[in-house]
């Protein structure tokens, strides 16, 4: 079954020295080692699989971001924006880390370990399919195929955390088609060590968010540590800077254009292998609804809290996170028609059809699942808009935690292993620590706002869309009554205690009975609307359980197709330590406009207003000015490089990932793509994918000449 | 006097091959001649100061804009947006030409022309500095000085009009430095010939507007006509297509990268030798605050007509040309900054000072020039923003025409040379046009809401910035109150007959008792405004005529020392003919991005969304995507140019001036400057001054494959 996933050699020949598409698994990449060494490669490929070894044991799962280790003492970097939630935690009004930045000058002064804060770097990756497929009956389908294969997961995931201080997972690529037992590191005590200021590490902030030219100096340094005995262990006083196996030279000397670079990460998710239908229903009906929705609380936000406030404080990564979100969904929207999306799919399915009805026994191998797939995909998406608005309520905390207090109750009550996962053991620190963390992210006035919205969203939707619970509990029965809901929600809010942390780290101890019994008119709402959301569940499982069976037989016919015309097959992006490889290289955004790959201090000046997101500080307008370059400066550029363009292939999950040369020294940090780049998760086009990745020229003249960061210069291993 | 005002020698000897600042007098061209050769003129600059000759003959004043002709039949080209009046004229909801584009097949199908549209071909340009200034009596100063030399001009002006069929005005060059008697050819019968569709005319329309890339189809066509003797005339079925002395060639060759090329036209206004007092007024002050004012009158016009509407039809012209300028001094603003003009300014001024304050008598000449300059300017601007209301108040056309209609009855009183400008005999038919032409222009619901806003923001103005007759007029007296203003506005718009046209044609006659007894409403407010209007004038031209004392004193200085360094000597544009020369020529935006000089039909096409103004029409794209190019393509560019970007010094006024190749054929129309040109009107930079042009190889293209307009293609000499 594994053979006709990799045929390297197949996908190389065909893309030759242009941009490679393909988010390669470590395990892949002795196959690619010709076309990377043409490039510019300078180690063995070989090599590179090897997860324990230079340079990949340096790359860390950064929660949902990538960092790496640049120190034998554990010092770690990775993308500001990857920080954000740990440096806007330790902000406050009077000492707001995140406005004017932050450096310790001993390890003395480094900040407490944000409370769940962990960081994982893998340790093995193995082939599981067939401990947990290849043993289940052909006719087991539906929900109990989904619970089979669960349960299979799992009990692979409590046999790999029997050793301590790991974290295991079973992930699936190809949809379904293969299955990949991770092993991870575990460290727990993660300080805060230096930022920039956020004019630097944020510098045209959402307005410049996706695009070029950037001026971004998006990085900030943290510190992992470990137990005397070096194990993983919960912070404490008595830790000491963990000391990794391997960690990255940082490159003084940086790129050139055309140069190759290679990116080494946690891309989190793609598209690249559904159909044409869902394709339509995520550019014309989901895209621009959530992308309205976002925008929508992001208003909502603003209102309810004042520029500056210790509400508006605690809400910035939120709005960060939808603004992100909102961009990016809007771009895909607009190049949806421009890059002809909908065409170029039905092309491509049509082919695959027409292939699986040519020679041969495709036919009766693959010839059922084009109709299976339609119908699942419709099933999938026949509640889209109230499924949306549901889904967002996730944003309201109140609700949310409600609702996982009470679910872990009643998942305490079966036996670890029946647990519905992420109410695992495993996972209860996890919980805890959101419970925690909730009182720095937590306003009531803005929650309760945002819940407003979101129920006046949903009392329009047609009746059989509502729920009887949700309709009671707001008043929402007949239909939307605005100053009935604010008084209804100015209740609920005034009677909660939920927003109290001792409250809610409390009920992490109790059983379902204490819930069913309280008065808090969250949990009682969580209670009441527990059947529901058990009902929902079950009913998603069948449907995932359909569509496991589906998907990797329609992954088997796209692949036995794209072999067939020499095209890559590299799985969807899956959360997973990857590579991806390709050269500096500008492109050009639309006619008569030629993006170049370097950016430069002096433009950097250039865009400053005074005012946020432009706001370059006095000293640093002063320094380039003066062209105080720290010889930092490249010949060819003429300035300091401050961001440069790739044309290697990444999406989100991959921020923060260090860039490499070809010896593997880090010569940045990828922290974006391009506004054309967005719909790349979807279709990977070589004219318009670029990344955009911050210097590391750049990150060295500002801890050199702006921020005197010279006790972590001294610390690091900085080469020319 | 005038010999310090041409060094060309040194001028250019500085400035070498680079883009050439300047906007030259014709009488200046034999002095550029080896320049424009080196950069590939093939013609002889001598020639071409010949004003009867080729090509400058064939260069017309479009009134605001500028035109060529293009056939031995008197067919001329210009911008769309120039004759943006015209097509909307001629249109209506059930007819819309704007929106459908409009061909005349034969001469028969052409468009009656538009009442008051005419055109000028400047016959002679002569020095009459002397005539106006240097007879008159060194002690003669202020307003007494100021009503001299307008005496003079009209003087000079009555004689030189003693021709029949002919303009002629003394203009005003180097700011009073010296006065030249121009005669211009009138004809007044224009017709409308062929204008594509506004989909292609205004492709990109605002959200284009000064940006590049840019795909806009800026060009119209019109034909000039005289009687049957082959004078100028009014319209008469009788007329006869005019026959040019010259017209130029159209080029199906085109231009490439860095190419000469050359712009003859009528550019308006340019402020490079004001004070860098003047500078910092305009940029901190009246900039901001008129971009604020246009905007809200947008937004004004809009909210008072629905899209589509008649309403909105008459009004497209105002909103474009209200929006214009909104972006232009938007564009000014923030260039301000980022150019460092006002350091740029200071540095310059500061150094004519010291330079005036050495060796030789330049302190006695020039000393005292700076305090007085200084002086007059802050007097010019004391009443900054009630001057802005007020001067925006024009844009209200029942206000705007009584006051017009009863100043002609009361100027009718005086002989004529001593009528002031602008109500004279010879503006009595441009004045009627105008009042008949408002009917195409005005909506009476529009208007009131205008004078609303306006009146209200005139309402909170401090009291001494107020006057009694528009306090009292419009009950302002007490301060602003919405609603008891909408009932004035209501009760005078319904008691006002101004809002017909043969009441306004009759008022036209009427002597200023007439007035004085009426009984309309905004008749009896110009003639209760008019005494504080007349006391303004008075004002205004008591410090014009100090003005027209110092400023001359001021160019000496500024002149002396620009000879004194080797730097270019040109006039201030005033819409007098000149030209200017540069090459094809790309620019760098902002750091990280290339605009490159040409632009291309796949790139329109990829602009397309189908909705204004990126409403390409379905066959556009067709033919595009069918790459059906005519044989009007580029090799090195690899398709139909659109539109390219050059390196010559253009402003406003400029619209539709021919851009000239090497031999004087028509190689484009320059139709707009980029975003980061705007500020080059203060300070031109050679880094960032780029003139649009629309490339004679597109206008041929949707001439030939777009509209069929054979009839033209075949009436032109089209070469290669």
């Amino acid at each position: 079954m594994k053979t006709w996933i990799f045929p390297l050699g197949l996908a190389l020949a065909s893309t030759g020295a242009m941009a490679v598409e393909g988010m390669w698994q470590p395990s892949q990449l002795p196959g690619l080692g010709k076309q990377m060494q043409a490039l510019g490669l300078q180690l063995d490929p070989a090599e590179m699989a090897d997860l324990s070894d230079f340079p990949m044991n340096a790359v860390i799962n950064f929660g949902g971001c990538t960092a790496s280790f640049v120190s034998p003492k554990g010092l770690l970097v990775t993308n500001h924006h990857c920080g954000y939630g740990a440096i806007q935690y330790h902000s406050t009004p009077e000492d707001n880390l995140l406005e004017e930045g932050f450096l310790a000058r001993s390890l003395a002064e480094e900040k407490m370990p944000v409370p769940g804060y962990k960081i994982w770097i893998t340790e093995s990756m193995t082939d599981v399919t067939d401990q947990v497929v290849g043993d289940l009956a052909p006719s087991l389908a539906g929900q109990p195929y989904y619970e089979a294969i669960q349960r299979n997961r799992k009990a692979l995931v409590a046999e790999c955390e029997q050793e301590e201080n790991v974290r295991c997972k079973v992930s699936n690529f190809h949809h379904g088609a293969q299955y990949v037992l991770i092993k991870e590191q575990e460290l727990r005590d993660v300080r805060l060590v230096y930022t920039p200021s956020l004019s630097v590490g944020k510098y045209g902030g959402d307005i410049d968010n996706w695009m070029w030219p950037r001026h971004t100096g998006d990085f900030a340094f943290f510190r992992a540590y470990v137990g005397p005995d070096g194990k993983p262990a919960d912070y404490s006083e008595d830790n000491v800077p963990y000391q990794p196996k391997r960690f990255l030279s940082v490159s003084a000397g940086g790129l050139s254009d055309g140069d190759f670079l290679m990116v080494a990460g946690y891309p989190g998710r793609t598209d690249r292998y559904r159909t044409a239908e869902e394709a339509a229903i995520y550019f014309e009906r989901y895209y621009p609804a959530a992308r309205d929705l976002r925008n929508e609380l992001i208003d909502v936000i603003k209102g309810a809290s004042e520029p500056g406030s210790e509400a508006r404080i605690k809400y910035e990564g939120t709005l960060a996170g939808l603004a992100n979100y909102a961009k990016n969904f809007q771009s895909m929207v607009e190049s949806y028609d421009k890059t002809e999306l909908a065409k170029h799919k039905q092309t491509q399915q049509s082919a695959l059809w027409a292939w699986v009805e040519g020679e041969g026994d495709r036919a009766s191998k693959y010839g059922n699942v084009k109709q299976e797939m339609d119908r699942l995909v419709e099933q999938q998406w026949a509640h889209l808009e109230r499924d949306l608005i549901l889904g967002y309520m996730g944003y309201n905390q109140m609700i949310s935690s409600a609702q996982r207090l009470y679910r872990l109750a009643q998942e305490k009550q079966k036996p670890d292993l029946e647990r519905e996962a992420g109410y695992q053991e495993r996972d209860w620190d996890g919980i805890k620590a959101a419970m925690e963390r909730m009182e720095r992210r937590f306003d009531p006035a803005v929650d309760k706002a945002m819940l407003h919205h979101l129920l006046s969203r949903y009392a329009q939707l047609p009746a059989s869309e509502r729920d009887p619970v949700i309709d009671q509990t707001f008043g929402l029965a007949n239909g939307l009554d605005e100053a009935k809901l604010s008084a209804t929600l100015d209740s609920l809010y005034q009677a909660t205690s939920l927003d109290q942390t001792e409250v809610r780290l409390a009920w992490l101890e109790k059983g379902p009975k204490a819930f069913e019994q309280s008065d808090d008119p969250f949990i009682r709402f969580a209670v009441a609307n527990y059947p529901r959301l058990q009902k929902e569940e079950a009913e998603e499982k069948r449907l995932n359980g359909e569509l496991l069976r589906a998907r990797p037989q329609y992954m088997a016919a796209i692949i036995a197709y794209q072999q067939s015309q020499g095209k890559p097959v590299y799985a969807d992006a899956n959360s997973t330590l990857r590579l991806t490889f390709g050269t500096v290289q500008g492109y050009s955004p639309q006619d008569g406009l030629v993006a170049q790959p370097f950016t430069t201090l002096e433009g950097l000046k250039r865009k400053a207003t005074g005012e946020v997101p432009f706001d370059a500080s006095q000293r640093q307008l002063e320094l380039i000015s003066q062209r105080q370059y720290g010889g930092f400066d490249d010949k060819a550029v003429g300035s300091v490089p401050v961001n440069f363009l790739s044309d290697l292939d990444s999406t989100g999950g991959n921020s923060g990932s260090p860039t490499l040369n070809g010896k593997a020294e880090l010569v940045g940090l990828l922290f974006d793509g391009v506004y054309e780049s967005i719909i790349a998760d979807w279709d990977f086009n070589t004219e318009f994918a670029r990344s955009i990745h911050v210097d590391s020229r750049y990150m060295l003249w500002v801890m050199k000449e702006l921020d005197g960061a010279d006790n972590l210069l001294q610390e690091m291993d900085v080469v020319r």
